[in-house]
């Protein structure tokens, strides 16, 4: 695997939970404190803060503390990691079928010299 | 969440693992039995299937068997699931930003108003 991938499996392992997915969600429309992204998900606190160690700890989340108050933020530079990785994948996906396009037009090409032989 | 998106986190799942990722990358090249995939992961066989298994049962790879061959391919749709949901976040992120700007330019503006008084 690519090199610049170091933790892909883990930056997909943090998003394989619906509650980080929706708080990766709320994050996307700005900065949140924990008391935020907990309520719409009807979380207890620590249940919020495990989650979110989770995400901060593979990079997708940053916070900061200002007083009392601990406020995410996402770090779109993660998620583009995924899109940069998928973007591959479609690419060696149509160059092979470019690649099997180009050997079956060359096949029926062969075939038809020969029948006019 | 996107009612578009019932099996997100089990597709982040499905790629939460370094040996599938690599299945994943070694299927955007084309077609492969569980042996051919197996190989380079260096991994037994039984292993190899119950990792294409999770790969399958979210349907990023599917499968035919031909005689005693079972051949995996992938199914990029799954991977455009992805794809779809990290653009919108960028949009939200992207859309943030700007309201932010306003808002800064507006303020500046006011209090430019304010000095000129």
């Amino acid at each position: 695997m690519n090199i610049y991938y170091p933790n892909l499996e883990n930056v997909f392992h943090a998003l394989s939970d619906r509650s980080r997915l929706l708080m990766v969600e709320r994050l996307s429309f700005g900065p949140a404190s924990v008391k935020e992204l907990a309520k719409p998900l009807d979380m207890v606190l620590p249940s919020a803060l495990k989650h979110l160690k989770v995400l901060e700890e593979t990079g997708i989340v940053f916070s900061n503390k200002v007083g009392r108050v601990r406020t995410y933020e996402l770090n779109l530079s993660q998620l583009n990691q995924i899109d940069i990785w998928i973007e591959e994948r479609k690419k060696s996906w149509n160059h092979s079928f470019d690649r099997l396009e180009s050997f079956l037009l060359e096949s029926e090409d062969i075939n038809l010299k020969g029948e006019s032989i």
